[in-house]
């Protein structure tokens, strides 16, 4: 099974042109699309919305993540990365960081293979769609394997404190692990404190609260409401955890 | 097959998500989007959004159908229900109320299987999901059968006399379906009566009218341009059906 | 395998009541979703965006085209065209025009099966979606086959100088195929000289430029900006191409 991870947008021709090159390859192959709308132009908030969602999908599942701004540029390295038996192919950005980091058994292969014919602009089409189709065939990687310590950057933080997502209907998921917060945390957005609830029918409609989403993100929310417009929120927006008060 | 019906939005993760977990269970299962972006919160109307589709889908097909403002209270039951051949699966709120009311051959499970993770908030994914899986396998419903006619609410209109849905183009779908109207009856909406045509082509250009939709259903448009803004309507929006005039 | 091209609209009912259709004719069926925002209305823009996709897709590819602005009207005519070794099934109003006009090798059927039940206005469903499943299972179209001279209408430009999509970055791509501009070409656009480049990467961020894209047509866009935006540009908008200033 091979997944779609990307900033394409979901009105674009791209997916389709992925599919096209993944089928191709491996006639065969089942495709899932998760996401077209990951914080475009932003690797490194995409690496914290890639790493939650893993756990939906089987043994053996081969993610194709494309948040790519550097694309076309020669120093930008190409990757196939194993974790926990799960395969992530795309751009060496930092997409594939915060997912290795929090693996227990990860390898990574700097990807050698060009093919023929590859765009300038489009890398998602012409090469990590024809490296997941092989790997989803169960071919190895057409590369090198490296040291994972040598590509993963333990500088950044373990959870990020920011909004990274905002859903279609308003809810705001932020970078951070609600199991990670200490307990008796407090999350403030746009100034305000926000209370924890469980499931969105506990809270009054309108009000904004906070809850652990399904894939274990701290996720802001208004039931049955917009997030989003009523405390002024959006993609890169900061979030605080605090003590809470006595 | 199954047959995905939402309010989940189109450029979300949830889908996939949904896929997912349909595909751990039954790998060989073929999945069909067919709306997204389903009356938000707003069972009643998508209830009789979702009546008009199944004449589209083979005999046997599952859809997997969650408008649920309500997930995660333990008061609301979940069902899968049985019409004409075809499955129905997601939360008991009202959402296979029309459909069921029109079956000829209606059954209706109380699902009490619930998996061993279930979130508090996404029980298409952890719930519906494995469930439509596998009635898709061909395996009976994971819970109790009890009388349709303790399910389903006959307080209900026979048809419902508002826009539930406003399509890509702008183009009306009313909850009305065409056949039951009394002959000569005359559609209004915005105060406005609403001439009849038999296809776009046949209406000048910018001019609203309505017409049976491909599914039976009552649609407003206009020709090469958007009825929703052209005459301010929305989902909610009411509409009239009068006599016609002497 | 079928790829759909239309003017649905991502977030429609109507992909997937086609791919209903074609999962009723042909079980085994693989649907990939290409384009669902093609210039609505417009089967001339439509048509030199179509032809940039075929090479992306395998021999035997079936593209089930659908921009039909005279749907309904017994005038237009539909089509079933093999174009070096794929099909494209859709309505006969200009839309293969070009993808015809640059093929090698070209063969035209009329279609002149009609199904048991043939909406007015939904034929990508009832009539379409049908023709396209038995092509993918290697039947004939069921049609007549008519010299392809007598469809193709030669007076349309070899490319098309405006902007025919714009995708969710806000890039513009253009109906001109970047091969074919003369060497020194300069292209204009919103009354500005747009510099050229490879990629992305190349060019500072916020300024303007064009490129040849992975299909081979001139783009605008702006390096991790929106092109549309930045030089009030949309669908239907004028390029310019110059030659080269001494």
């Amino acid at each position: 099974m091979i997944v779609l991870f990307t900033d394409f947008g979901t009105g674009s021709p791209y997916l389709g042109q992925m599919k096209g090159a993944i089928l191709r390859e491996h006639p065969q192959a089942r495709v899932v699309d998760l996401l077209a709308d990951a914080p475009a132009f932003d690797p490194r908030a995409s690496a914290y919305l890639l790493a939650a969602y893993p756990q939906d999908f089987p043994a053996g599942a081969v993610f194709l993540a494309v948040v790519d701004p550097g694309v076309g540029d020669p120093r930008r390295r190409a990757a196939a990365v194993r974790v926990d038996g799960q395969w992530f192919v795309g751009p060496d950005n930092g997409l594939f960081n915060v997912v290795a980091r929090r693996g227990r058994e990860v390898a990574w292969w700097d990807l050698r293979w060009r093919p023929p014919r590859l765009s300038a602009t489009f890398h998602g089409r012409d090469l990590f769609a024809p490296v997941a189709a092989r790997l989803d065939r169960g071919e190895p990687p057409p590369g090198e394997p490296v040291d994972p310590a040598a590509r993963i950057d333990r500088s950044w933080p373990e959870d990020l404190a920011q909004v990274i997502y905002v859903d279609p209907f308003g809810n705001c998921i932020t970078g951070l692990r609600a199991a990670a917060l200490p307990a008796g945390a407090v999350v403030e957005a746009a100034g305000r404190r926000l209370p924890r609830a469980r499931a969105f029918h506990e809270v009054p409609v309108g009000q904004p609260f906070w809850y652990e989403n399904a894939n274990g993100l701290v996720e802001l929310a208004v039931n049955q409401g917009r997030c989003d417009r009523a405390l002024g929120l959006a993609p890169g927006s900061p979030v605080r955890v605090a003590e809470e008060a006595r």
